[in-house]
């Protein structure tokens, strides 16, 4: 009672909107429009899939349906019908959505926008609906849409429950005066009266108590049930149990990270991308919930992982999820994986400029601590043809400055392992990983434990620890880092070259590590990335040369955009004599 | 023909994808899906609004279709339907679209993730619907179904249109294969001996040039037409014509600007939200073209044109466009409504967090050269009670970071109006503007123009130009930053208050006047802004100190945040004596 006192109160646990990591027995973080609906098709999914792969004819040990309730914002936003499309493919039968259709949004009535006949759209996408006539009171007709809703088993249902805003209100009901705003005391005694209902304010009646309070036993019975099912489970199906036991804690395998490939300089130059496949497909072999797919991309993004199907209406127990082209839809999806069970590791893929259509997804994994793998290729101008819409210049600084979310821009092989080492450990952040279309050469210097630093030197040729100059690079472009380097080193200049493959975690070493790596002394500083050069200024100061792209890309081969825009180890060894 | 033959080569008029700033007759940046359908419903609305406003009885000088293509990607995005459900509501009968309905996406057959009933669902939006089954070789059915769909003058029209990919290609037709890869020299053989075509690359026969040739006497005559009736609507209707040919030629009225209010310090504070009507208001008076709305928050973002009624299906002439809950659908509307002519100014507004849902539409709008100008309320904690999803942190730096776009964080009424003019002036690029929900004073020494410059001092009490101490706001933390610098001052300090409104402007400034504004010699120097302090380096330098957000926000009311989270009078001063 406490906390509802203290609705919207500094660090109470009933904010504003309903958080996660705020409130216990709040699933997901919403707020932001038709992200919920979207992580309850994951949250649906997740069950789907783990009662594919773990029930036995003797024994259903995964069995629950999914409930969500969206309003008519939720509606209009495009990343619901991205979801709903899915779901509707998908086939999630367990999927019960209400839609609280009371016609009213916060600028009125949603005949000003929205006449759109929904219940008939979502038949569109697969889905089976109902329409409850009197959802203010028709506490039957709900029931009864319920249970419908439960026998249907092979479509998603929406049941379109029609209701008064703000019901009981005698001036304000059925208005958008109601939808953020207090009632006002006055209208507050007109509506008791309304509802013949003169308790005190924050009293709950013993009745209502009483009827609640069953529920209480009735979940600890149930919990009880489910515990002897699974001792039972646990004795007829002993691997399948600690499977499904390491899912539930989010316990990883122990020594799963020497899944992860190495290599050394004499290995092949690879893209990063295909690095990340070889990742992704070894971690899929050790981490029983480890799944995910691409929106639309899957060849481009090199995400499928070879040794599974894919997840489909008839095959819910593989792992290759099929997004389509539904980037924002793919992400909130993912969220909603992320959170149904700590040792479901969700991954998501698309080209690294399109985070822009599902940021607002990224922006919720972060806050709601959804550790989320974004695979994100095609990381620069490297991509090339396809031109400015699909360039990413500034999307790593645009993430760079979300909190709570880790911006891995590995350089090779051993770089994209460690990234992925990273992703995996960090549960409680989500990670994006931007990969390279074209290839690139495996560095010397580089390792796989480096990454969790963040930041590191690759190579120097100083005796201490006052080089002439430092340059670093990220990515695609500490390998032209190092070539410069060599070419100074040539002249007899000592060069370090450091990689900053993830800010975030850079930042959080000890002071001593950091200048250990970057010494206040040494202000001769460059830095080469293919992205605009804004915040570079954090690590080259205010007398370093910051080389990067501070305009739009341009359609044409790779390697003449990197000419042309100075993306070149004479650019750099020109800035360090300029100096 | 060597257009053509450059193909995807640098700065070729035929990049990847259509770019409309390098290729004539090319209206739209395209090539992120969806956008281009959105972009249409856009064009669309400008059409049926001038129509409305200009056209007469006896003279139609506004009377053009909307054709749109799209694909199955497109289809699936979240932002067409956004975009399709207010082409419905609002009854765009001239909007005709053809859906290329390949069931071919990059990861091959659609099947795998799309399988809804797309006409269904367009009907359930309020579009009119057809069927091409042959879209390969059906001209007469295409025309036909093109007549149809002029017929309906009460929809949109979505034309489904049932085609082969690579259609003649004898072994890639009908495969993922050819979406994005060139044939290969076999395959243009076969598909030359199929398709029974023996012309070399790159020839045109004459029996085509001349087909085709034909509709260059037949636009010449149709334009002869126009303008014969514009001559004639000129005559007599005068005041109508001229106000049209503003509109078209994006000329602005003479003294425009005067129209923005200015303040003194004496004038009430206020939320610079609602000092933005104030300028939407006073702009939309004066600018013929000048037409917006919001997504849902028409109240709240203060985006009302007063004099004005809803732009609806049989109000086509009003200028409040309701774009209900539909953000990223709302940005790419505004930007084609942006290019159906220069002098139609659009804006359109949302909660700032929420340039997140529109991410890719804003980039479009700064890519394509779009002037929308973008109002995004609510711009910090300062929001208060409803919490961190609703919070911005991130999105200050994540659209600074963005290239040909400004952002701009006026702190008070003069910097609000400033910055509708730098808005309105910048037809070329787009204007996000962020503003306060909360009140704030009027401060001395801003000034409308001044906002042009991005920054400058505010107030500064040392006589050269080397004050102790630059303390660096803006938006809501300047009053923050003036208030810290007096208390210095008491203590016999020099202090120099400076503006950063926006960046984008101040790093265009000659360098001589940054240095008057921000004087290297002074390293002493503090910011304040209600954001992540990541970025601020530029301007601080390595010795000074950023006072900002560097996590997600809270609920709570709106001055316990700013207190909690230390942007307040005392830090400043704290920091000050700590430099």
């Amino acid at each position: 009672m406490d906390d509802l006192k203290a609705f919207r109160q500094w660090r109470s646990r009933t904010p504003g909107h309903p958080e996660n990591f705020e409130t216990p027995g709040v699933e997901v973080t919403t707020g932001p429009l038709g992200q919920g609906f979207a992580n309850a098709v994951g949250l649906a999914l997740a069950e789907k899939h783990l009662a594919a792969r773990f029930n036995k004819t003797d024994l259903n040990i995964v069995d629950h349906y999914t409930y969500v309730i969206l309003g008519d914002g939720c509606q209009m936003e495009g990343v619901s019908n991205e979801a709903a499309s899915l779901a509707g493919h998908w086939g999630l039968g367990k999927l019960i959505a209400f839609y609280d259709d009371n016609h009213i949004s916060i600028d009125g009535n949603t005949d000003i926008a929205f006449t759109e006949n929904v219940s008939a759209r979502y038949e569109a996408l697969g889905w089976h609906t109902i329409w409850v006539k009197n959802g203010n009171t028709g506490y039957d007709d709900i029931r009864a849409a319920i249970k419908e809703a439960k026998r249907v088993k092979d479509k998603p249902t929406l049941i379109k429950v029609t209701t008064t805003i703000g019901f009981g209100s005698p001036n304000k009901a059925n208005t958008y005066s109601v939808h953020g705003s207090a009632l006002g005391s006055k209208e507050v005694e007109a509506t008791r009266s309304n509802l013949q209902w003169f308790h005190e304010p924050f009293h709950v009646p013993d009745e209502v108590k009483r009827h609640w309070s069953h529920h209480i036993d009735e979940g600890a019975s149930l919990e009880a049930e489910w515990n002897a099912k699974f001792a039972e489970y646990e004795k007829k199906y002993h691997q399948e149990a600690a499977e499904l036991k390491s899912i539930i804690s989010g316990e990883l395998p122990s020594r799963w990270d020497n899944a992860l490939p190495t290599y050394t300089p004499e290995s092949s130059p690879d893209a990063t991308r295909n690095l990340s496949q070889q990742c992704l497909n070894s971690l899929a072999k050790v981490i029983p919930g480890f799944l995910g797919g691409s929106a639309d991309l899957a060849t481009s993004n090199m995400t499928l992982l070879k040794m599974f199907g894919d997840f489909q209406r008839d095959t819910p127990e593989e792992r290759n999820i099929r997004f389509g082209v539904r980037e924002h839809g793919m992400g909130a999806i993912s969220n909603g994986i992320a959170v149904h069970s700590p040792g479901l590791i969700p991954y998501c893929a698309t080209f690294f400029v399109f985070t822009d259509y599902m940021r607002a997804a990224i922006r919720l994994s972060a806050l709601s601590e959804s550790g989320v793998i974004f695979v994100m290729t095609h990381d620069s101008i490297g991509l090339g043809e396809d031109g400015p819409t699909h360039q990413p210049v500034e999307q790593l600084f645009s993430l760079r400055a979300m909190p709570n979310i880790l911006m891995l821009r590995p350089a090779d092989g051993n770089e994209t392992s460690g990234a992925y080492k990273v992703a995996v450990l960090n549960r409680k952040r989500p990670s994006v990983i931007a990969l390279s279309r074209q290839k690139l050469p495996q560095l010397k210097g580089t390792s796989v434990d480096s990454v969790s630093k963040g930041g590191y030197i690759i190579s120097d040729n100083s005796s201490d620890n006052k080089p002439d100059l430092i340059v670093i690079g990220t990515g695609s472009e500490l390998e032209i880092a190092e070539k410069a380097a060599d070419e100074l080193r040539k002249e007899g200049r000592t060069v370090r070259v450091v990689s900053l493959v993830c800010w975030e975690l850079f930042e959080e070493q000890p002071e001593k590590y950091k200048e250990s790596v970057l010494p206040s002394e040494v202000t001769s500083r460059i830095s080469i990335e293919a992205g605009v050069t804004f915040g570079w200024e954090k690590y080259i100061g205010q007398k370093g040369k910051a080389i990067g792209i501070d305009s739009f890309g341009i359609s044409a081969p790779a390697g003449k955009i990197f000419k042309e825009l100075g993306l070149t180890v004479e650019n750099v060894i020109a800035a360090a004599k300029a100096l």
